[in-house]
């Protein structure tokens, strides 16, 4: 698709932006060419778009289902519940909601995990959004269950070839208490044979750090380190309880942490990531929704409000954090993370852009572009989406989203009285 | 003005809601009247409108101009600077920015403390709004000040009935370290014989308890009990750092408080709100988003969302201020606080509704509706606002919007500009 927007604000000036082929082919002023797709740029900003770093789409299906509870208590009696009755259907819709709640809030790329892993992809793809996606991977210490998730997911490796290019294949082993130490072995040899990323959830609460100090006589990421997992294709999410030398070994190694605030703060973590320890060793992170069950709502904008006011608040340190690396956060430090390129608005840059509208009381006075989409505002600001060189959302309209609502209406209500 | 609003949802029902003379006349279904204003409900949820508890309205001009800046420094160098320069102008456009954007976000009442009272009030009046409004009182402990501050408050409170009924006028001494005992007992006697809401800081930061204690012997709250200015017509705005004592004064004398959440984290005061001496001494509180220069944004949906999970992170308990208390806070904890009835939708009630718009991703599947409006949405979900039985937006539109905008962004460029 050729698009051209005129007249949008990009980096402080008024230009227009041609794109071609998926990628930024031009940026100038009275710019002339032929186009799909012709965008008026006035009276808004084009930034890079979003990419949330962690979630849970299909999980769209329990928001609001159980709320303001202890964390074991939600899981056993609420969402495990929900969770083992989902079909593939289910899953499918749920994801489709995810996909069009992100796009709404300016995301174009998610990292994502869990079950009926090709319901997930096929939505994504439909969507026009980018996916990095993998199937839960659990074992519970069970060799056949670990025999059959090996096998499942090289069947979704061969698969995920029918989704590309929106579906990036990743791996899933869900945590060190839930996933053998054999099925991790595999899943790093296949990771580096294969160069696919692994998405794990890391030293989240202190129950975790205490499991892996029994089992292992080692912090979490120590004991993922002695099995030589700790790379750059290592993506660990939440890691509020790492402590100096897990962050050294990570800032050596060049493994990744997702941060999620709102969910961290939901669900009562009790500490939140050690971005001063991150900036020390060099940690590379960047910043997720996590699962609609958590938040519960999938929008970066607002998770970087929460990202920079939880950071300061529980440092005492008003500095930290500031507006604009919160951004890069939730955008270029990402996009590092997914090998996505620079992730700046450049000529030769992935075409994924969000025009934002700028007449809007929240802009005013508009000092700075950046505190103002960090503090100021929230997702509902975005009003044209652009993925990999296609509109996926113009004036906040994104195509089937009626038949999206209607049937996830009616797969929630299924899922709660169906036996 | 009659207004029918036909087959909306209220408390899970499809009703017709009829207003007129600012009440709620009548409910039910299939209503026959004669209406200035037919508003078609199908879609929408109507519920009581948002009180925001503490802001300083015209400080909108402020938004992004400084972040990420210690209290002080952020203060002394950016903050007052401007404020020095501020004229009745500045402030008028201001104040018209805030109520435009608390429109935007549900918000028909607010309780406000800032200079150039005038300006403020005739904006309130104009848009169609509640204000409580107060002129900052600060004395230093100058007794010449003090003479003026009082003069200017008489002067102040004879003005006022010409905006009521939108205005009421409320003293607004700024905190026990800016007024002097003599200008308190002043604000106290006036309130009693006129029967007038004090609005004051109380025990923001911990600076504040040591100066009460040097200065007074006492702690905040014990110096303005000794007062006798602990009462119902007391609002204390802030109280994050109340001790158990103050709390029990607070709760025999019926003094308010009004928490802050975002504001709170942003200027890192360091602690929160003792939510549970609340509870156990029936401390009477409400939400507030304090002004923009520290929040940045006015939406009270937002600042649910922060004080429902910032309660659960500092305290470790997840079960703490659940969503339906959350929105109660918000809404009716408020109108209890400000003497505006029950604050619930029935026949007789204030006609301050907001309609707010389902068919959104973020109300799908819906299990819940407070904990969609606390954890799953923002200021953006209202479509409809009525205060005092006036339309003042419909889909989303306000009537003037452009207007101030523009002039707000001419008047912001002029005072960083003036010398």
């Amino acid at each position: 698709m050729k698009i051209l927007i005129k007249n949008v604000i990009l980096n402080g000036k008024t230009v227009d932006i041609y794109v071609n082929g998926g990628k930024i082919e031009d940026i100038g002023t009275e710019l002339k060419k032929e186009a799909d797709k012709l965008i008026n740029g006035a009276g808004k900003v084009a930034l890079p778009s979003f990419i949330n770093g962690h979630t849970h789409a299909a999980m769209t299906l329990f928001r609001g289902y159980a709320d303001d509870m202890p964390l074991k208590k939600w899981l056993e009696e609420k969402i495990w519940v929900l969770e083992r009755k989902l079909t593939e259907e289910d899953v499918y819709w749920g994801a489709k909601l995810a996909c069009l709640e992100m796009i709404k809030n300016g995301i174009t790329v998610f990292n994502d995990m869990y079950w009926h892993w090709e319901a997930t992809a096929r939505a994504t793809y439909e969507m026009g959004l980018r996916g990095f996606i993998s199937a839960v991977f659990i074992d519970m210490f069970d060799k056949k269950k670990a025999e059959q998730q090996v096998e499942l997911n090289l069947k979704l490796f061969d698969l995920s070839k029918k989704y590309s290019p929106n579906v990036t294949f990743t791996l899933g082993p869900h945590a060190i208490y839930s996933v053998s130490k054999e099925s991790l072995i595999w899943a790093n040899e296949f990771s580096r044979k294969n160069g696919i990323l692994i998405h794990m959830h890391v030293s989240e609460t202190e129950e975790e750090v205490k499991f892996a100090m029994e089992k292992y006589g080692m912090r979490p990421v120590e004991f993922l380190d002695s099995l030589e997992m700790i790379s750059e294709k290592f993506i660990g999410c939440h890691g509020c309880w790492l402590d100096e030398n897990e962050c050294e070994i990570l800032g050596k190694k060049g493994g990744r942490i997702v941060h999620m605030p709102v969910s961290n703060m939901k669900l009562t973590v009790g500490r939140v990531v050690p971005h001063s320890l991150f900036s020390k060793y060099g940690v590379t992170y960047c910043l997720g929704t996590d699962g609609c069950a958590s938040n519960n709502h999938l929008d970066m904008i607002e998770t970087m409000k929460f990202a920079s006011l939880l950071a300061k608040f529980s440092t005492g340190d008003p500095t930290i954090l500031p507006a604009k690396e919160v951004f890069q956060l939730a955008t270029k430090k990402a996009a590092h993370i997914f090998n996505l390129g620079e992730w700046d608005l450049n000529v030769g840059s992935y075409a994924d852009i969000i025009l934002v509208d700028m007449e809007r009381p929240e802009f005013v006075p508009n000092f700075d572009l950046f505190s103002d989409m960090v503090y100021a505002t929230n997702g509902s600001c975005v009003d044209t989406v652009i993925c990999m060189g296609n509109v996926i959302m113009e004036n906040r309209v994104v195509p089937g989203e009626e038949e999206i609502l209607r049937n996830v209406k009616k797969v929630a209500k299924s899922l709660i009285e169906r036996e």
